[in-house]
């Protein structure tokens, strides 16, 4: 290549019915790393036509993976899978009609006018992602959420809905249906319908999968809907089902839109020559970057403030997906790539400082919008507008750090839109995919997150044990080693579950010594 | 050490009058480490004490460094120094009660409900962090931000402000007073008040240094106040300057507690045993843990919604202070710490499996906040609660992450308030200036940010020019080659610019070729 400008000629990829470019100019790779990957990018492309095709491509759970026949049922393996996407989404937009209409009210007789989402995760992350990017004063409702099993910020959360607690509809969303965080927060939403002399179940919808302890939950109540998780969504892509597109059918968001423009990237980025293939081209550049080990962490930085949510978005999309202990065959590997980032130019005063100048441990991802507002603009200064500047900037940093040799990848899309969102998505969705295939591991499950939550569960038990134990000692107080004899437990375990237990107005009074072994114990 | 508990019982640090608790136990160190870090130790804390006592503590910039001064005034270098921060604070509260009291009320002679914060990074992020944590319905006045130039962004704002403009209190921070994006977020405000017959001097408040540009413009127009930022504090750490101090007293939020107990965390991180110092303990760990270089991310997770922010807050604070190419000696060091995270157990969700599985790239702080809520709780099972299983989700995760050999921190204090959100960020804030100083870098300037701003500058005028150029050629369309020898300038950079202006509703029409070297453009 003889210069920059050659370069990005040559690599600059776009899909100009999709309003969409991608830039990898700014990465160290060249023809002989491509070819390098012949073999790789090959058999990636094999996955997933398979997986596409019905396979089971997640083998330790026994189940396919589809993703993409959310927005193309047409492309289902059978009927029965393109059967129940199509009668979810319709079932989807029929209750949405009764809520619209007006048909079904709530138990005072007004319209419904806000929604309460529960859920965590892969359960959250994509509605507030979607709802947060493409939200406007002509929203049908406000969505409210509860993502946590903090009682403080349950509390906050009601606090913001108030009075409108009487119009409010509850989506409580687990795909396993037994998600304790999510459990948690329906019964202290149930808990405040109740306060406040409202129906719970007159107010609830689940999205769950079949036969879960949340779907039975639900029908034995008699909640006014239940739609369906599929077995073959993951969480972390299931914005694309019930789980994404109840909420945004019913701020009024065009789910039509949304689905359409992810199924034409699907269709980009299924073409097996990977130069012109956006997702495949990602993975490349990921692989390339992070030496297939993922060395440098992904920061994705859109100029845009609807944007901000999508470095979140991905954390999760990424992170989870990708961070695995061991390849397909079974080998260590401990791979992952790091993810972080909000919004530009906001972050630039953040740490653009380290970026430039600190550890070269990252990458950049810079999104572009290229439309400023919907309305005229004022000039700032004489013929250049505000967004001038955040084009300006999105350049300017995109050049000081490859000035001191920080790689970057640029994107750019027109507007934010149900189009776009909707095609970030299916290609961030397809990426992944890929480079799970070009480094050898299954992208489809999470075998890390069980451990953390048996350890908690144990350390309930501990608590009850504990709690009891203390009842027993009539006023005795004990160290937390003498209270491990007596209860068969970890020490250090017992201090902090003591030590949690005596915060302020809880069950125990600890008196301090100088170390935690000398701190004594006693029930209030 | 004989066993886990045996380590931690040595190493847990408790400071029970502020109640605040550190846990080290889980970062793999040992005493050997320490005895090795002591004159790296003593070194960090001399060098703090000569910035305390108003050494030049950022020689680029040649300035004192006395962000601790802001919360003891009498620890001040001089007279004059202490005068500052004290009239500061007493014209702070003065102006604010003239708010309260209705005093001084609106143009059309309401009282102020709304405080609009125009500023960006230093600006922003530590009102945003504070306003978040310690918000609660009795809060006096509601908070909106501009911190960016996206124009869509400043769109939504305004569109969430409706009519409430005219009972809202513009305050625009910028320490420079030159700060781009807060210069074009306070010419579209003017622009929004002047368009609802309001005169925004009579709106506005500015917090900036003293006779910098946004102070003149504040002056001339007669706006209703103007409080100073001083020269020896930097941006990152200027949340207890009236940068956060104004904002926090507008909502209400009690300063004094805040200032109160930051500088008492001051005074337990002065003491020079550094097994019994909370923050040089945690420039330790970071230490051993990035081996000095880095080489782990730090990842913030707070169990509490309140504190979702203090992630972002910290991403700056430490990556700018730490993100340094150059050590004291000149050295080229590429120094940093990653910083990413935003609350437990919602990031479980998102990101626990890479963690636990991944790629070992990061440490975890974990944030314990004893008690769960104001009022009495409903039981989610039988005697336990949902913040039971918040504190279960902590403490498991911190195991089951030990149990793969991932390191941890944590960190407990008994509730989120104006106490300990104030000794949060002193911990940090000591924390990172020794670090700085184990590493041997100036934590207190920021060289890499100027080039991004300068390259964007050059940018805007290339645009200028471009635009001319395109004027002047009567409607001949050209290539980005062939204006680049036109206007004398990069043709990569031409190219973004013209594809920029080309988007809907730009002036400039572009004709697509296979590739952006046969692109047109012609002025619309």
């Amino acid at each position: 290549m003889s210069s920059q400008w050659e370069r990005f000629d040559r690599y600059y990829l776009r899909y100009p019915d999709l309003h969409f470019s991608l830039d990898i100019s700014q990465v160290d790779f060249d023809e002989n790393y491509l070819e390098g990957m012949n073999s790789r990018v090959e058999r990636a492309f094999e996955a997933m036509q398979q997986l596409e095709k019905g396979a089971i491509a997640n083998p330790d759970e026994k189940r396919m993976v589809g993703d993409y026949w959310l927005r193309a049922p047409e492309l289902a393996p059978n009927s029965q899978v393109r059967g129940e996407v199509e009668d979810t989404n319709e079932a989807i937009y029929e209750f949405v009609r009764t809520i619209d209409s007006g048909e079904l009210k709530t138990q005072n007789g007004s319209l419904f006018t806000n929604v309460l989402l529960i859920g965590i995760g892969g359960s959250a992350l994509g509605p507030q992602f979607v709802a947060d990017a493409l939200s406007t004063k002509g929203d049908r409702m406000r969505v409210y959420y509860l993502d946590n099993t903090d009682p403080e910020g349950i509390d906050r959360v009601f606090e913001k809905i108030g009075d409108g607690l009487a119009t409010t509809l509850t989506v409580a969303i687990s795909k396993s249906g037994g998600t304790k965080e999510t459990r948690n927060g329906m019964l202290e939403a149930a808990a405040r319908y109740k306060a406040a002399k409202l129906n719970f179940a007159k107010h609830a919808v689940a999205v769950t999968g079949h036969r879960s302890e949340l779907d039975r939950h639900a029908e034995s109540e008699g909640w006014l809907a239940r739609f369906p998780m599929f077995d073959w969504v993951g969480g972390r892509t299931s914005v694309m089902s019930a789980v994404g597109l109840l909420p945004m059918a019913l701020q009024g968001l065009n789910t039509e839109q949304f689905l359409a423009r992810a199924a034409a990237m699907d269709e980009k980025t299924r073409v097996t020559d990977a130069l012109s293939n956006a997702a495949m081209l990602l993975a490349l550049m990921w692989y390339k970057i992070g030496d297939g080990r993922g060395l440098k962490d992904m920061v994705i930085l859109p100029y845009k403030d609807r944007l901000v949510l999508f470095g979140k978005y991905l954390q999760q999309l990424v992170m989870e997906s990708l961070g695995k202990e061991f390849d397909l065959e079974g080998k260590a590997v401990h791979q992952g790539i790091a993810v972080y980032g909000n919004k530009g130019s906001t972050d630039q005063h953040a740490y653009v400082q380290q970026l430039r100048d600190g550890v070269n441990n990252f990458f950049v991802t810079f999104i572009q919008v290229d439309v400023g507002r919907q309305g005229p603009s004022i000039e700032v200064e004489p013929g250049i507008t505000s967004n001038d500047y955040l084009h300006g900037f999105l350049r300017g940093t995109r050049s000081a750090l490859h000035e001191k040799g920080c790689q970057s990848i640029t994107i750019s899309i027109d507007r934010v839109t149900p189009f776009s969102v909707g095609a970030l998505i299916a290609l961030y969705e397809r990426a992944v995919g890929y480079y799970a295939s070009l480094v050898n591991i299954n992208a489809y499950h999470q075998p890390g997150v069980e451990a953390g939550k048996k350890a908690a569960a144990k350390l309930l038990e501990l608590q009850a044990r504990l709690v009891k134990e203390l009842g027993s000692r009539n006023g005795k107080a004990a160290t937390a080693g003498e209270l491990a004899k007596a209860v068969q437990g970890d020490t250090e375990d017992i201090f902090h579950v003591l030590t949690y237990l005596s915060a302020p107005r809880g069950k125990v009074v600890r008196h301090s010594g100088d170390r935690p072994s000398e701190d004594t114990f006693v029930l209030e």
